[in-house]
């Protein structure tokens, strides 16, 4: 009996917002795998802001995906059948690319083992990976913090955000989050020790960043773009640094949407805004998931998973990611 | 007999676009100098853009002026008295703080002296000073540019962006300006030897970014912001540098204009803005110096001026800069 593959492709390119209709399920035979591959029967999805990009046909660091295409994304599985000499039967794997599906086809050059006994395994498309090195260098290697700094970081309560934060603290800082809604402001400041938090939904941005960062803001982490950011713009202190991590308010727009002209303030404060993506810092991640690891034993660094059950559900879970929904980082369990 | 000094205050504080009524004449008699500082006969006023932020009471780098103060800026003359065992009679100074007046009185710590034998002495608020020093450190330092770049300036036949497009040739790359009217454009290539040269008063932006930098654009020096800034984003290559040096447009308004919002092409292209002073590299300028005088001696750097005579026509020419009427480095000759 030929075994079946569930797959969740993108059946319709979304324009502005996506919904249900944009994706849709498609069973298909498992092709025999070849020479060199591997078998994995997916176990988590990593469902990113990011991701949107792929979505679209506009130019972007993540490649485009085409109408009829399984929606490609960040996964942790089981190798259940292997022609590799690098990969055994049950060994877990994670890859960036593996993707909407219940069985993927992979050459071992887009994977990675995980190491069980270090953490749960979802952690390896969370703090142990993907997020949590974005987090990691972003804020260190482009947002470069020191001791005595104001961090402001938006989407705070989110995969990257809320680890943002707690590095930050690490490193001496003073954090102020910025998230939508009294509960994950409350988690920011009360499980997380962020010194303070921003509920944009219901408080005064602006008024509330002069009340929390009364010297300006050193260094702005962005994973949000928009109004937001103008707000934090308008604050920055001499010398800020901005790394530019995402800007979901933007990935759904079917306009350009103009807003604050942020030149007068890089000039006015001699501050600097980086664009960067994570994979720059491959070379390092060894470095980032050790740390990473070590302040997760001692329990310095805390980590919030939004779990959604089942394949099926992926689309559903990552409109509501778009819409600022999720609360923590958001995975698919899938199988066991 | 008492010498008298004129003087151009700044009457009333501008809003929006500087209007002569803004300015003042006055006569009054020159004080005696004190124990260390120096009488200086200005020969030759700076006018610069920047200068429009001391007259606005906003946070800028430049200090604020108060309605009654003597305009601040850079300029050159000659000591006429000294009590400063520093400086001679007849030496040639620059400073950046003598501002709009027949005679200053300054202290040596906030004056340099000039070599008239190295050049013209104005070049010390040109070429050899400010601006050069703007060009020079601004485009190498923070725009970082390598062989093969494609480099983009604008206000490219100004003070600053004629120098920073000639050193990015010395340095291998292709470069573009943009500037206002046939006149500069033809100049900018004819003259400069830029690569190409873009009217932003008659031509397409957009198509003309297009056509001239088909792999993107590696470096932007920008001195405008605005419209013509978000054109240039638009078409930014991996890994731009974005180096803010001024934002003329933006300088006059008296409500922020929004406009492109600039962190998803940062995002995208992991590219850096980073806003800058020249007063950062205050220590090296002497490197700086050095070299550009001897670009110029071997003909590889070209400066054109534009000289207004006499200091009562100061606040009409610095309306005309603000204007972009000014075609090269805007001068006052105040005396022989």
């Amino acid at each position: 009996m030929t075994q079946m593959n569930k797959q969740i492709i993108m059946k319709t390119r979304p324009v502005g917002m996506p919904i249900l209709d944009n994706f849709e399920i498609k069973e298909s035979p498992i092709p025999e795998i070849r020479h060199g591959e591997v078998l994995i029967k997916i176990l988590w999805l990593s469902l990113d802001p990011y991701m949107r990009g792929r979505m679209s046909s506009a130019k972007s660091y993540a490649a485009s995906l085409n109408e009829g295409d399984v929606i490609v994304g960040g996964a942790v599985g089981r190798v259940i059948e292997t022609k590799s000499p690098d990969y055994d039967k049950d060994d877990i794997v994670e890859g960036f690319t593996l993707g909407w599906q219940e069985y993927a086809i992979a050459n071992p050059s887009s994977i990675r083992k995980v190491d069980p006994s270090l953490a749960p395994i979802q952690t390896a498309v969370g703090v142990l990976g993907m997020p949590g090195m974005t987090a990691f260098f972003g804020l260190l290697h482009v947002g470069k913090p020191i001791p005595g700094d104001t961090v402001v970081v938006s989407a705070a309560s989110g995969a990257v955000g809320q680890l943002v934060g707690q590095i930050a603290k690490i490193g001496g800082c003073k954090v102020v989050g910025i998230a939508g809604g009294k509960e994950k402001c409350t988690f920011l400041t009360d499980t997380l020790n962020f010194d303070a938090a921003i509920d944009y939904k219901n408080e005064n941005i602006d008024e509330k960043l002069r009340e929390y960062c009364p010297e300006g803001i050193n260094v702005y982490f962005d994973n949000v773009g928009g109004k937001i950011t103008d707000a934090v713009i308008n604050q920055l202190a001499n010398y800020a640094r901005v790394a530019v991590c995402g800007v979901i308010s933007q990935y759904n727009l079917t306009e350009p949407e103009p807003g604050l002209r942020t030149h007068r303030s890089m000039l006015t404060n001699q501050a600097t805004t980086e664009g960067f993506l994570v994979f720059q810092f491959a070379q390092k991640y060894h470095i980032g998931m050790k740390r990473m690891a070590r302040w997760i034993q001692e329990g310095k660094i805390k980590y919030k998973e939004d779990v959604v059950m089942g394949l099926e559900n992926a689309p559903s879970a990552f409109i509501g990611l778009m819409n600022g929904k999720n609360f923590g980082k958001l995975l698919i369990k899938v199988a066991e």
